[in-house]
């Protein structure tokens, strides 16, 4: 993967956006914060604010005695000066007057006297209070350049005003796929024909790591017609998926059409990857290239390992979605071959607190194999098999 | 939260897609397949298909000496009529021609005259073929009603021919935020006043969780202007989400106006998390209503904890995706009270191998310690405490 990556430039354009719809999108680059978050210094907790050095001392049995001036009103500026001895109303969130360092909480005072608060603890400075900055600081980088926006990101972004972000446009991966056999889904399949399966488990795959799938056709097994067809998708796109079928003459065909693309061509050929094996690595152009296996099963976790980080180096992410893998119980004995890694489809269900993994098996030629599993156990290279009650990883 | 879903009726609308442009949403009705998959014999290897009893006995030292009668093509029907002691050659995807039952691999065979192959493995009936339906037969139901749809998913409907599918429409939830002292982001923030991040952050994950956030703007903390805004904003849409400022009263207030929004209303006031216990649950017109704290980090933990399952049980959905829990070692002591689950925000760290939770500390006023952190630890609710070292469940 690593061989691969160091010859994918990530060089995609930029765009402008409304940063609440740029959530899953990545940061073209670092962004300061113009301002400080708090602005103002608030209240944390609803009470009274005060001079700290007002309370010190103050117990249930020797309440502190503060004169109330005034109640600081939300959304607004405070018009209340709090002097030595006095105090004033604060809700959560609310702005601390001039001349108050601290909040109590209302459960730590009484109300004796109309216009008196009893204080029956004390409070420090600072107390219940966000000082101004204590988020971020005017200047502070609060995103750096590749991050890929969540949820918390956009509603910080908000919290600063910060309402349109520059963002790297989506790379367009060109899917296409080869064989003879094969035809659109939306036509009837002959005899001996098939439907393309693999261009759409690519075409969700890309859509769900931040790309764009842009589909380039079937293109018969033919050496002048797929390499005619891969040099243009190659220009056009910033990626490009080959399924190929899954015979060694096609596949023969697939990698010298790929080898011809340019520099430095087909890195890696063959996996250690069960399912998986067929696959080819390369690149072209500082762009990726990626051969899969005809197999839908294979080509599904292939595409999943391969492309998924390939488009996240692409778009320069500096914190790619973790996503999924999970810890479970295995369900029963798993065989292997050392040397390898082994991915075996699996459904995941709860049993006694646990989460278990039941393997789903069927050849790789059988694309609801992964339709009836909810991800795929991985078994590391230097595994021989995996006993029944192990805890596997399994990557949704 | 079961409380909340047996109030809530899943009667949302329907709508048909193109099944490549359905990734990630949720079927309406359970698809059926309307033939058979694979629809011909087809070889897995490349090889030749014979009568498997034709090969019976074969050895290196004995082989079987079969007359070649011409080559399967990809893609058509097969006319060649392969007899007793006869055999084709088949590549790997290709229609198995009628008369055999078998396709022995390449690797096993020799080619000593033209015409002629030698067997040198005997294979079984069916060895290296799959047969008509192995993958689905015609008739079966491939996904169940509220299914939600994965690439792997749309590959399968693809290779049916199913390029049409009925989806659960999106689920509209209603966005409020109230406070005297929220402004858009768009807008300055003057003294006191603070920008809307709550309505950002939950809009995000509504987006995630397939439904379509609808925002109903800022309301003043005033009784009536809330219950008609949040009346005609329940009446219009499929779930309610009210951000509230945290103090007493404004919470006190938006308890009385969910309160008056139909039977059953509030179900849970409060609960056993932190941060986020000032939530509300609650449920009108079979539609779910969430009222969140004001706090940034606790609005968004307690969305991500409530509405989320809330909106998966709208569509109807019967399996939901399994986000990100993953296992990691905590990098520090963490304290907690018994009978409360706590959740911390935290940064994930690969370290010698493993995966290190590193606590990121803060008020949940701010919402960058969110926006610094991967996700959040749980402490179970009836844990004291976790020491260094131990591994805990960390929610991307």
């Amino acid at each position: 993967m690593a061989a691969l990556l160091k010859h994918v430039r990530p060089a995609l354009q930029t765009e402008s956006l409304k940063t609440h719809l740029a959530l899953d999108r990545v940061a073209a680059a670092a962004v300061r914060s113009p301002s400080a978050l708090p602005a103002f210094p608030r209240a944390t907790m609803d009470g009274y604010a005060l001079r700290a050095m007002d309370s010190f001392g103050a117990s249930a049995g020797l309440p502190a005695y503060l004169t109330l001036v005034g109640e600081v009103p939300m959304g607004r500026a405070v018009q209340i000066t709090v002097g030595p001895g006095e105090a004033a109303i604060v809700h959560t969130g609310g702005m601390i007057p001039d001349g108050t360092d601290a909040v109590v909480m209302i459960e730590n005072t009484q109300v004796s006297r109309e216009g008196e608060i009893e204080v029956v603890k004390a409070v420090a400075v600072g107390e219940n209070v966000l000082k101004i900055g204590e988020d971020v600081r005017a200047g502070d980088q609060v995103l750096p350049a590749g991050h890929w926006l969540r949820p918390q990101d956009v509603g910080g972004l908000q919290a600063l005003g910060i309402t349109e972000i520059q963002v790297v446009k989506r790379p367009r991966v060109a899917i296409l796929a080869t064989g003879d056999e094969v035809v659109p889904p939306d036509q009837p399949a002959g005899p001996g024909q098939v439907r393309d399966i693999n261009s759409y488990t690519v075409d969700g795959l890309v859509r769900r790591s931040g790309g764009e799938p842009v589909h380039c056709g079937i293109i018969r097994d033919n050496f002048e017609a797929l390499s005619a067809a891969t040099r243009s998708a190659l220009i056009e796109n910033d990626a490009l998926v080959l399924s190929a079928g899954s015979s060694v003459s096609v596949r023969d065909l697939t990698s010298r059409v790929i080898d011809g693309l340019g520099e430095p061509g087909i890195l890696v050929h063959g996996v250690a990857v069960k399912p998986g094996k067929p696959t080819i690595l390369a690149a072209a152009q500082g762009k990726p290239i990626l051969g899969l296996p005809g197999n839908p099963v294979s080509a599904m976790i292939i595409a999943d390992l391969f492309l998924t980080p390939a488009l996240y180096h692409l778009m320069g992410c500096t914190n790619p979605p973790r996503r999924g893998w999970l810890r479970a119980r295995l369900a029963r004995n798993l065989d292997s071959e050392a040397g390898r890694e082994d991915y075996v489809p699996a459904r995941l269900e709860e049993r006694d607190g646990d989460l278990w993994a039941e393997p789903v098996f069927g050849k790789s030629n059988l694309i609801f194999t992964l339709v009836h599993a909810h991800g795929v156990i991985k078994i590391p290279m230097n595994a021989s098999g995996i006993a029944e009650g192990e805890w596997v990883d399994v990557r949704l």
